[in-house]
């Protein structure tokens, strides 16, 4: 074999021969990574970057990582959706993937955990098949501080307004333009349209904790951060739940509140039809 | 003034004149820190040396602290004590510490936080006077990791006995020779005699995290991870829990579990005598 030949084996090298797409389910502590999209050449460590370099490593092609929502830097997930187009020649032709799993979680550190790998079906795209994403903001109210939820919530002193803070919140639902709470991508004036679901704010048990969750099919660039950064203006009283309306259809960044940090921010499921994922949701087994 | 005046207002200075005992409510995430114990020279951030090094630093002269359990390296603090005696002249006689609070927050960043304090009572000790100490420790029951808890809680795959790791923990409740769950300290051949006031499993909503819970006089060294890895093998079912009986009595450490890792565990609350303390328990405002 010639030294030609065997260049085309390189890490970097594309994929020889037919592709199966796999899917992967996938949990990380966001303070780890600067965000999910990789950043080559930044020397900065991303969860698909991360990912990826393991699977290229793995399979000897180049491994590009494609998820359903592409979380910004010091975000979490407990249930990120991804796909990647992997040889056949690696996957062998079986349909245990449990070893993959296995093998994947060894080298990416306890940061990041492959949940669960199956073989997509035909037509799946981690992006563009989703229908749904569910998102988790923790707000810790409290006159003091809790070193241990430091990276995943964010500190607010009482009193909050928790009424005031589920009407803006309801105002959320439906469908709107909003430009209001999301930072446009370069080069676009159209509207931002997202449907929203649902969104809800509850406090756990010790009243400490609250939670606020938000489904919608889909978000734009910051948008529950935004979100979040006014209700909470309006739980402090510096806004109404009436202002939240207008600066909704008004589509006036300016007016909101600050942005909620990104460590209170856990993307919890995505949604997909029936037909590519059984049940709708795929989630750990638990 | 000479050099030589000068020298006696070092950092590292005995404290001048009379001094006034504060007692401090912390918190902490112990997997930045080695531990309470300050270890001078060690060159390892430890909980006891950073806040006494800030109070060295703030009053001039050298403050000890001294906490109510001493926890080892990664085990955590929700609700600790601690007393250090500081000048008079420092405190200016005032009773509001909130600025000393703050100052110190500020200074100790946010792995470590005051949560409040106060003058202490007449013959108050952090250590001695405390009738009670409550742990908990957090169990992820799980097939997959979840890398938000990686730092706080064991992972387990199931299945594990929930019921028999019931039965197991009420064997502990009593008055009882521990040696068997303790580290004995050095030069020390004598009982290890502790009082657990009460000692139980709960199982959050979602299911997978157990939460075991234990109160006694005292604890020894490496008691409740040495007790935990024991409950662990009995929910194994490599353990019943009649054998966590049988080697609680016997006092012999080599048939126990594994040591439950230093990560799931959190001290939670000290209890002192009502006349030190009103309510027992020193909480946080909330």
């Amino acid at each position: 074999m010639s030294r030609l030949d065997l260049s085309v084996t390189d890490d970097e090298a594309a994929p020889q021969g037919p592709l199966r797409r796999v899917m992967l389910l996938l949990a990380y502590d966001g303070s780890e990574f600067h965000g999910f999209a990789a950043q080559p050449g930044a020397g900065l460590q991303t969860v698909g970057g991360s990912l990826g370099a393991a699977l290229t490593r793995m399979t000897g092609h180049e491994v590009a990582v494609t998820c359903a929502g592409r979380t910004d830097s010091g975000v979490h997930a407990a249930g990120q959706v991804a796909h990647v187009d992997l040889s056949e020649e690696f996957l062998g032709g079986r349909p245990d993937l449990d070893p993959l799993i296995r093998s994947l979680n060894r080298q990416l550190g306890p940061a990041l955990a492959v949940l669960d790998a199956r073989l997509a079906p035909e037509g799946f795209d981690a992006r563009h098949s989703a229908t749904g994403r569910r998102y988790r903001y923790l707000i810790l109210v409290s006159t003091t501080p809790d070193p241990l939820l430091l990276h995943t919530s964010w500190h607010r002193p009482p009193p909050l307004e928790l009424g005031a803070m589920r009407i803006a919140a309801d105002a959320l639902v439906g469908e709107h333009d909003f430009a209001a709470f999301c930072r446009r991508p370069p080069r676009y004036d159209g509207p931002l349209t997202r449907r929203v679901l649902r969104a809800g704010l509850s406090v756990q048990p010790d009243g400490r904790l609250w939670s606020f969750e938000i489904e919608a099919n889909a978000f734009c660039h910051r948008m529950v951060r935004s979100i979040v950064g006014t209700l909470v203006s309006v739980g402090e009283g510096r806004l109404t739940a009436a202002d939240m309306v207008s600066i909704l259809r008004a589509g006036d960044r300016s007016r909101g509140g600050r942005l909620a940090p990104a460590g209170g921010l856990t993307l919890v499921s995505v949604s997909y039809p029936e037909e590519l994922v059984p049940g709708g949701v795929w989630r750990p087994a638990g």
